[in-house]
């Protein structure tokens, strides 16, 4: 597995164990505002995660399909298709 | 506890299942576009649940600063805190 | 006019000038990294009088609903339905 | 100039169209919910413009980079950078 995979994993099983700490948040009836910064927090982490697994995807899948030039405008379409989900509508 | 914080952590419980879900999709070596569209779907997830406690801190404890004109300043700041930070900078 | 409709507008105004910038920039052919860095300036500045029409908003309106008690849901499912479209799907 | 780059001018030249329409309801004190979905409509053309900006970066100069493995891990950097950017801190 590499460096950016490693990473990946590590931000996922931290945010793993906030949204734990979120779901008692709510269950104790805390503060509205802390809650919802955690939140935040949690996102962070899953945001950080997804730019790994672009980054070594564009590194490896892209770049592989670009010096071979096997099928790299799919692999463009796929990029960009995940790009825009991220940023929203 | 009331509707929003329910569903708030319906949906904290189901995002903590996918991300066990991309976690062993990552230890399986799956592909990361795969990967990159779980994490979205996670993130979606997250969004909605503070989508929720906002809504809900709105509906109670803004519209209590505003009623009694007790700290209203303070909760609008805050609130907009929370707005500005989920949209990114 | 109140002080953040005025800085909105401003924002508005700068924002409309550095579009201006940015077209000439395609029309020269700039590196697009430049062009796409200008771009998101924009988005800032959009982003920005956004949230200073919302914030003033719910010191206005949302609050004179709260208070007295008029229209006050429908007022939380408009900005929660802007903060909504704000923050992505 | 290739077709996303016209495309992208395109939908600037919109949203230049769109800001001095957003400026006017402001100075007409129009309804702020109404000024604010003028605002993230404005948003999604720009984030159009910008995704048709990054699609013909990678088709080009990304692709090049790979193809004549010159500074690729410069281009990936880049356009990581300007991706995370987009989506927010």
């Amino acid at each position: 597995m590499n460096d950016e995979k490693k990473k990946a994993l590590q931000s996922l099983k931290t945010c793993k164990g906030q949204i734990e700490g979120i779901i008692k948040m709510i269950e104790d009836e805390r503060y509205c505002v802390d809650i919802s910064n955690q939140i935040i927090a949690a996102q962070g982490l899953l945001k950080k995660a997804n730019m790994l697994i672009l980054k070594q995807h564009m590194n490896c899948c892209v770049r592989t399909a670009f010096v071979n030039n096997d099928k790299a405008d799919e692999k463009i379409d796929e990029v960009m298709n995940i790009i825009s989900k991220i940023t929203g509508k």
